[in-house]
This record gives C-alpha cells, sequence and structure tokens, in this order.
C-alpha cells in the first residue's frame, strides 16, 4: 500500500465560461470525485486577466493575475488550463511541466499548432499531459480513439466537428435559407459569434481533425497539414442539389488512409493519410446526416470494430467542464499512483498526402447550350482525366438546359482538371455548382 | 525510469470466435500493440476444452485444456477470458487475480451475476479487471462511464444492448410482420439462436443493464435487480399502434436516478435507481429510434455533459476482440507502469426502487362497447388511481370501437392498477395493447 497523501491541488489558468463551470463542478461533485481519484481535489487558485470580471462562486482569495507564479508554485500538483490561444497557454503548461505538474487543457488551437513540443516535455518530465475536451465537447472521443481502439487498426475518421458551421447548413436544408441569411439567425441565437472567421472558414475544424488524425494514425499532424475549405460559398442552389441527390450538405472533417497502389512496400498503413476539412454532400441515409442543430458527431471505421459513431454537444461551458473534470479524475488518479499515463506516440510517421492525392468523388452541376453533342463534349473532358462518371443527369431545356453529373472515386488533382476543361468549353455555360461527395459509393 | 522488461505474457482462455479473432490481432497488430505498451505483447497459452476444433492460425504448441494450469504459472501475466457463463470462467478468473495476474473479460452474464466477488478480488491482490467487451461489443461505452465522465453526474442510460431483438423490431415496424415471422428471419440470417430466449426475454440486455447502472451510479446492481420484459409478446398491432403515434417500438435497458418526492435529505441522488429491461415506444425523432438492424446504440444523459449517444456493433467475433484488445492495451500498460488501474466503486449504495414505484408513461389500447358514457368510465378508471391522461383517441364505430389512450407520467404500480381497473369495466371489451412510452414527454 501507498501511504496515505492529502488533497491534490489544483490551479486553474483561466476563469470564463469554461473556468467557472469547472470550480462549479469542483465543489458541487466534490465527494464524488474525492471517492474516484482517492484523496480530496482543492482548488490552489485561479489566475485570470481581469480579476474584476470573475463571476460568482470562486473564493477571491484564490484568484491571481500572476499566472506564471501559480503554475511554479510548490503546493499545485495538477494545472488546468482553460484560456486558450497559443500564448500564454503554450509558456504556462511548459513551465508547469518543467515543475513536475500534470496539465488538463482544452487547448484545440495549441495542440493542433505545436502539441509536439507539448507532448515532448510531457514525455520529457514524466508528466501526463490530457486533451479530451479540445475536441468535440464533452463527447468522449479522444479516450476511446486513444486507448479503446488502440489494439484496432482505424481507417477514416468523418465527423462533423463544429456546431456553428452545423446549425448554418442544417437551416439551410430545412428551410432554403441562404449562407448569409442563416449565419445571420446563427449569430442572433448564439450559435456563431460577431466575427464568425474561424468557424466558417473552417479553422476550428481543421485544428481538430488534426488532433483527430494523429491520435487515429499514430503521425504527426498539424493544422497547417490539413486541406481547409470553409462553407462561405455552399450557396442554396447547392443545398438544393444535394437535397436532388437524397443527400444533405455538412462540413465534414475527414481523416483516411490512402490504400496504397498496390505496392507491397506500402503495407497495411498505405501510401500515406489524408487530412481535410470541406463542406462535402453525404447520403442522407448516412449516421451523420442525421445530426442537427449545433450537434457534432464522429463516425469511426475500424477493421474490427466496424463503424462506431459519437454524437454529442460539441461545445458550451458545462459540456466542456465536463470533458475537463474526467480528465482531471484520470491524472489525478495517475498522480495518486505515481505513474503518468500514455504519452502520444506518433510512431508511425506516415505522411501526410496533398489534396491532389486523396481520392474522392465530384458532384458537378453544369449549365449547358442545348444542342447535339454537348454530352459528348462533356464526357470527353472526363475521359480525357480519367475520371469515370457514375452518373449523368439532364435537366430543363433550352436557355434553362443543365447537367448533373456524379464521377466515381478519382484523384482530386483529375477532378480539379476536369472541372478547368469544362470551363473551357463552349458548350459549357456556367459550372454552377462542384462539391465532393462523402460516405460509401 | 523503470527497468527495462521482457514481453508481457498473456494467457487465453477460451479460442472460439472471440478468441481466435483475439488471437489474430494479438499476431496482425503486434508492432502497434508493442509500440503503445513498451513492450511486446505474447501469446502464453490457449486453454480450451476441445483442441482439436481450434482454428487454423493458433499455434498447436500453445493449446491446453488445462486452463486451471494456465491461469496459475508464473510466466503469465495477463489472463483474457472469453469462455463465458458462470462456471468455470469464475473460478478461473479468481485463481488468476489470486497469483497476481490481471483479467480482461467479456464476460457479462458472470459480472452481471456476481461481479461483487470479482471487484473485491481484484482490489484484494492489487490487479486489474476490465470488461469493456461485456457491453455494446467494440462501442467505447464502459471506458466513457467509468472515466470520462467520472467528473459529471449521469441521470439516465437509455440504450438499445441486444442486437438481435433490435434487427426482430426493425422488421417487424419496416415490414409489419408479426414477433414469429421475424424471429425465423432473423434464425435463418444468423442474427438469432436456434434457442432465442437469452435475447428475446431480455436475459442479454437485463445482465448489461446491471453492469451499466452500477457503472453510472456507483451502485451495486446485479441481473436480478433488473426488472425484465421480453419482446415475445409484442405483436403486429402494437407496432402499428406505436406509427400511429409516430414512435418506434425498441427493447429498451433503462438505467435511472429516481428524483426524490422533495425531501430534501435525498439530495441530488435522488430516492434511489431504477434499472429495467422492457419493450417501449420511443418517438421517432429521438436518435435510438434511427438505430436499424441489429446495430446497438446508447443513449446518456448527464448534468454537465448533456446528452450523448455511442453507436455501433453491437456483437460478433471482430468487434468484441476490438474492445477486448483496447483492454489489454490498458492493463498491459498498468503492469508495466506498476499500477493497477480504477477498481469499480460503489460507494453510492443507492437503493434499487422496485418496478411499481419507477416513474413512467402507458400507451393504452382498448376495444370498447360504442355507447355513451365509455370515455366518462375509462377516465374514472385512470383518476380513481391519481393517473393524468395525456392525450385520448377514438377510432372506428360500433363493433370496430377503440379507444387510445396516452398517459403522463405516474408511477409504475398505479398505471397497472388502471390496466386492471380497465379489464373489469363492462364498457371495455378488451384491452387491447399496453406499452410504456419512453424519451421525453
Amino acid at each position: 500500500m501507498k501511504p496515505e497523501r492529502g488533497p491534490l491541488r489544483v490551479a486553474l489558468l483561466g476563469c470564463g465560461v469554461v473556468g467557472s463551470e469547472v470550480v462549479r463542478l469542483l465543489r458541487e461533485q466534490a465527494d464524488d470525485l474525492a471517492a474516484r481519484v482517492g484523496t480530496p481535489l482543492e482548488l490552489a487558485g485561479v489566475a485570470v486577466r481581469r480579476p474584476e470580471r470573475v463571476r460568482a462562486g470562486v473564493d477571491p482569495a484564490l484568484v491571481t493575475t500572476d499566472a506564471q507564479g501559480l503554475v511554479t508554485r510548490d503546493d499545485v500538483d495538477i494545472v488546468v488550463e482553460v484560456i486558450g490561444g497559443i500564448e500564454p497557454a503554450r509558456t504556462l503548461m511548459l513551465e508547469a511541466m518543467k515543475t513536475g505538474k500534470s496539465v488538463v487543457t482544452a487547448n484545440k488551437a495549441l495542440l493542433a499548432e505545436d502539441g509536439a513540443t507539448l507532448f515532448a516535455a510531457a514525455r520529457e518530465y514524466g508528466a501526463d499531459l490530457y486533451y479530451e475536451a479540445s475536441v468535440a465537447g464533452a463527447i468522449p472521443l479522444l479516450r476511446p480513439l486513444r486507448e479503446s481502439l488502440v489494439g484496432d487498426h482505424v481507417h477514416r475518421v468523418l465527423g462533423i466537428v463544429n456546431g456553428t458551421t452545423n446549425y448554418i447548413l442544417d437551416q439551410m436544408d430545412s428551410n432554403g435559407a441562404g449562407f448569409n441569411e442563416a449565419l445571420e439567425e446563427a449569430q442572433a441565437l448564439g450559435y456563431a459569434e460577431a466575427d464568425p472567421t474561424a468557424d466558417v472558414e473552417g479553422f476550428d475544424a481543421a485544428a481538430k481533425a488534426a488532433i483527430l488524425a494523429q491520435l487515429a494514425f499514430h503521425t504527426p499532424v498539424t493544422a497547417a497539414d490539413v486541406h481547409r475549405e470553409g462553407i462561405t460559398e455552399v450557396s442554396a442552389a447547392d443545398v438544393a442539389g444535394a437535397k436532388g441527390m437524397d443527400c444533405v450538405v455538412k462540413l465534414l472533417a475527414i481523416c483516411e488512409r490512402v490504400p496504397s497502389d498496390g505496392g507491397a512496400q506500402d503495407g497495411r498503413n498505405g501510401r500515406g493519410v489524408s487530412v481535410r476539412v470541406y463542406p462535402a454532400m453525404i447520403p442522407r441515409s448516412h449516421p451523420l446526416a442525421s445530426v442537427r442543430e449545433a450537434y457534432n458527431a464522429v463516425f469511426v471505421e475500424a477493421e474490427s470494430a466496424g463503424s462506431l459513431m459519437f454524437y454529442g454537444a460539441g461545445a458550451g461551458g458545462a459540456p466542456t467542464a465536463s470533458a475537463v473534470l474526467g480528465d482531471l479524475v484520470a491524472v489525478a488518479r495517475n498522480v495518486v499512483g505515481g505513474t503518468p499515463g500514455p504519452v502520444e506516440v506518433t510512431y508511425a510517421k506516415l505522411p501526410v498526402l496533398p489534396m491532389g492525392e486523396t481520392v474522392t468523388r465530384y458532384y458537378i452541376h453544369l449549365d449547358v447550350t442545348d444542342e447535339a453533342g454537348v454530352l459528348a463534349a462533356v464526357a470527353a473532358e472526363f475521359a480525357r482525366h480519367e475520371v469515370s462518371i457514375q452518373a449523368v443527369r439532364q435537366v430543363g431545356l433550352g436557355e434553362e438546359a443543365q447537367l448533373v453529373v456524379v464521377t466515381h472515386r478519382a484523384p482530386d488533382a483529375a477532378l480539379s482538371a476536369v472541372v478547368e476543361g469544362l470551363r473551357g468549353l463552349d458548350s459549357v455555360r456556367e459550372v454552377a455548382s462542384v462539391m465532393r461527395v462523402e460516405g460509401e459509393e
């Protein structure tokens, strides 16, 4: 038996929406937490920039503006970082680990930009670094990927990981609204921020995709490696076109192994991984299609486990705090036991392939002249780039003549080249819409 | 730094569908597993009753019929039990822990019947006992409940945890089949066994409900504590009635806290917990309603995390083996680190309430005489037991006159008493269908 020890002391960095929920849960769940950890968890201090803004329920005697002093204090065992952003969060977390503390964080931006530095520090100093709250709020997702599926072989992670854009696209799908109209409504309801760039341009989803890909494929991936397209160009016509195909448009984060071309040297890992974020059509029968409003869901395909889906609220103070507390208990148990948990390992080191080599499918909507030979000219353009057509449909006549083409799977570069070629055809008046199609063919 | 150690040696008990998949994954994923554990995992022996039946891919030199000898061998570090059933599995697992081995098991029946004995042994001998594979196959569910939501307060777990019955009910819903017809089809397709009792009478689901309730509420619950009703009485008329209410019939495992009547002494834990398995109507808009065929899904409602859902294949050799491997890596890491993981704690010790005190809603379908005063007589019966009616609808006339009544929430005992009372009314020719309604009111 190990000797009895006193309470574990927790330093909290940041006390906004998430931080004040963490404080509340530490107080209200104190008995349960102590029973699970084996010793009480005690708040040692709360570092904030503006103490006058700290909400009711936080003991003023614990509040400090000296975050650096707090994380290096001898009487602190664990640091919880919910400030967000790159600095000072990175420096504070590194200081904490250097002085023997373990860290729980919800900081997706930092993990996606410079996770390697943090993981290296965790390894060097024997500290824990847990970050379940950084992706998909309270949905337990990183821990299952990291631990439950560790004996399995993950082929693909396909997820809706940004609630704001899902809310906007869901509105566009439900009532035919355009992007701007749906964005304004999302802002009025508090689902989108005044400056919605991080969400609607896909930066938030790309950071999460990097974190997921790294865990799923044991390979270093940063936000800069992620091919990113936002939803600002998605039109009401695109959404209507998806409906016509019995599909729905979702902003997807996709992490997948790209199978080898048959070269045996690639082995089971394939040629590399593809990590990307873009709006795409998925069939309405796909489990992700029914994810409404601001909910998140992540679909995982693994060799043995088959298809799994994790669904829940992807953001918000209370759900994020729930994930932080789950990590805090795990870290606290490791501190009590004297053994840190698993540090991320990126031993597979697979290459992240450029978007052009990623294999996907296209939906292409063309306004065409209504004359003999149009289809032949269009089909020739596809053939020239060795892209196989799955279905083609002509709609309307005369000035309204349109072609809808759906391809089989092909490298994205070939598909892009086809679209370029179509734009140059005399018989094509306009390429009205181009969208990728995901989910099974 | 701890000293380097040799491979960890794994003894496998049972080599059927799941066991042979475990052997395959141990071989094919060997490099990944070694990287995650920090040292290779090596198969030390495979105990079976009939060696001649062991499938190809298992080294015959490792096969033994002496399970007792295998689990007590000094060169074995971890025991994986996939025999199933109560004995000899229990004795073998206890022997293994007594001689210092940690255990991974998929044995839901044993855990639901006598988990307390196993947990006590794990605690006494400082061994790990992991059992993710016992509920919902490869869906990571126990670990999230046990670890991710540990700082949260779970209100309810509502799940489809038996694939056979979900397949049958889905067929009945999709094509109007009766129970026997759907069961025969499920048997022909291999979704149901020749003797389907464990599935269709709800025994399998009840064992899983006991395991889930214990984890969610930190309270000892055995299969005997679970109120259990199977699906053999579900008729095509019940399913059609559900459709008329925009509902679907599912076999649900429900674990929930029963709120106090306002008595402050009950605190946040409520009066106790209710754990039950029965077919019930849920609205088609509920995420569980869209779980088709033999898939499983579990919906968790927690105070901070909100609503979460976990979805995937709930059975089968490969998914179950994936869950076993996830546990095996966790246990192996604990062995390498010298610290066992969390042992189940049932510190809350909440009472499991009898079904009569469980609060639920009823759907009641009556064949009635078509005369004045029927509705008044029926309504009086509800009023006599203080059950409030949410909606009542009359269908048909004369010989075909029918009443459909849906209640508000009330104690199950009161609802049962209402049904008894209705059976005694002259104006009620038959109580054609009674079914509980779950999901939000």
